[in-house]
């Protein structure tokens, strides 16, 4: 089977450079292009880019997105900012342009472990009476709790809610401020922040007699990277636009 | 919504006597009749049963399963000793007495965390370069590995083979006899022996940069009730034989 | 070497059947009274026990220890509600009838497990910049965070300011209210509330590229016992009064 | 107070490089000399450095140890190869240079919560009637289980000797080979090897109704930082030859 082709945006940037690393190393993926700010985006369709990876800035990401949608180069892009109508736009540049064949893949989170993470949670949801996140950051970190864990809540909630599940039982009279977590939608998340750590995210489920813990711990700021290439690798059967890591992961 | 009506074989041993309490606690279910060895199991019918719970012994549940598809009269099973003859039989009962309606649940496992651990390892390995299973038992516990964990070792070796995997990386060069677990068709299971555990089966998935982590713990006998319960109310869902809680628990 | 004659107040409440038990299985230890309320303490005397143990009720306890201390039997001591001022009087007892050769042990925890954690969330407190409590009890639980949880943190919060050390780094910006725990002397302490859980603890120390996790699950009710049975043997040694069981665990 | 005057040796070493940046970092600590192989160590004296750390090979730190002794320069040393005859001859140079007032301090292990991780491990084992160790490392490790482990299990076993313990319970008659870990003097020791992992360590220990688990955590190489500035800050209370981090941190 011939290597995919694959050229990187960004390709200067801390991340880009690790995603060149990636992509050169891998035996079934071919780099073919590094283009940076200022560059020709051109250079991606010489080098006959199959696919690009976009890891830039909000500012350019969407001039890159047409460029490369309207040259029927498909994107795997981790740039953040996408808003709704962002969205629309580059569904509305996909159908103008579907004759080049191009897909998207835009995806806030790329750690494989964090995506399972949460898509686990919301699928055991219905069968647990209690559920908590508990997110662990190294304590440069500005705001607690982290996205992912507010959002890791929220998928949990959604799901409590859908298999029609009562209130949390929590029997609390006398709590100290704060002891309880933050309730987002009703689902307490905890926040810690500890010298030495990276980015490690806990759902702890229980129901009568058991408990059931998903955790996921990023050691590195590499833990994108068995996401982005797997992205890269399956995009082709991803016809249009696809928002989230998930359905490539087969959930 | 009336209440499912439920009868119980086998009510008067220890886990019936518990099943028998979680259904009459339970608003949506309603415990009709209690049946036990020596007790003529027309009890049921004359209640009006809709399901049957039966955690009795191998050499009574096949008479147990006759009766009770005979009288459309769905079943729960918990009960161990299903050998594939023993599954065909009954799946020739539910085809004789189909316009009876009644289904059937056969699980070697009641434990939603136990069952949902199992397969969450097997969605996650295909994207885990390495994959290991730790179990926890009490330390009277006769076999080792326990079955649970020799089971969802089997899973991720044979989700990682689909997926095309190599082999887990390891260079060990020099080991200690044991160190490195026991290999259970290449995935290393491990097993730990500890005075005061329950039941405990840990699943860690590994690749660049991060780990997923799956842990489940059983605290007291009861850990099998939510599955149960949960086999009941969907039974009705689910037409003829399903082997495995899994389906139920929509994975 | 001949076993030491143990005697039990409170022998017919839920925890002394327990004790009673735990005293009857020790091939060291002899049951030679079993006291409960309304039963006349003398049975202890005419048994000649060397040792009581006492989970009663605080209107009974104090009456109790006086007339186990003038009659030279050692007290080990679970019930709750002693006073600065109660302890006082114990010690003015010790000192009176300090011929009699009785020792008493009074401790709020017997779990072992737990006793430990605290202390070596103490001795390790001056070594890590960061430290923070998770404690998870079932959701009937009234209070939160626990007692335990919150010594624990005011155990940490004084080693560190003994050793010098600077506040905790956070640099939270925002957060949503509660995500940081409740703050207990600057360690932050977060109460998880789990159907299915019992009673654990966890401490995380973390500082330059490492942390450290001290965890104890108590599993059931019976995480008592060998923190009294450890009371009964090592009583002998401990002269006088001692509150709490970290010194007779050489800590 | 006056910053502690420090010298490296191995200064353009990986490790060197990470220790001469800590030290410029601490506000207590003043970086004065930095030796590198071929470099003349009299730039140490030159400088008036009060400690050296030594983090160089083994063919060059007696060399090192006995120009420092000889020149009343505190040693921190980190470099492997200590067999009892160094340490005895590092002995005989300190009582010949008495007058010069240097100390050493050589530990195998400088990750401070690996040191406390063995401390409390040994600590607590005489109250616990299981006790086993699994450690993780990433799958490039050559040896299985680790040295640290198999260091842990053997302070366990000594310890549960000098307490008088039994074996430890284990019901086990059909076994998986290596399915119940390496044997370590009767303490199971379990390895795990995944892609992501750095080095970890986890014990844990049950009794009847409880548990404890005390986990560590090296999430990079930098993990061995925090304890070499203990060991400078604190070589001026320990005269002589220390072997060993412990009885610096109070243990």
């Amino acid at each position: 089977m011939a290597a995919i082709k694959v050229g990187v945006l960004g390709a200067k940037g801390k991340v880009g450079r690790t995603i060149c690393e990636a992509v050169a190393e891998a035996a079934d993926l071919e780099l073919v292009a590094r283009v940076d700010a200022g560059d020709d985006p051109r250079a991606l369709v010489d080098a006959g880019a199959e696919v690009a990876v976009d890891f830039t800035q909000p500012d350019a990401v969407m001039g890159n997105l047409e460029f490369l949608i309207s040259h029927g180069i498909s994107a795997v892009v981790g740039t953040t900012g996408f808003t709704a109508e962002r969205l629309d736009r580059v569904r509305g540049w996909l159908e103008e342009h579907a004759a080049a064949g191009a897909n998207v893949l835009i995806a806030p989170n790329f750690a494989i472990s964090a995506v399972l993470t949460m898509r686990f949670a919301e699928i055991a949801a219905p069968f647990f009476e209690s559920a908590e996140v508990i997110e662990m950051h190294h304590p440069h970190k500005k705001d607690a709790p982290s996205g992912t864990a507010v959002h890791t809540a929220e998928g949990i909630a959604r799901a409590r809610r859908e298999a029609g599940l009562d209130a949390q039982p929590d029997a609390t009279e006398q709590a100290l401020d704060g002891a309880r977590g933050a309730a987002v939608e009703g689902v307490p998340v905890h926040a810690v922040r500890m010298t030495g750590a990276v980015a490690h995210e806990t759902v702890i489920l229980g129901t009568e007699g058991q408990s059931l813990t998903i955790k996921q711990d990023s050691y590195d700021r590499t833990s994108f990277v068995p996401g982005v290439l797997t992205g890269v690798r399956r995009i082709a059967e991803h016809p249009g636009l696809t928002v989230g890591l998930e359905s490539y992961l087969g959930l």
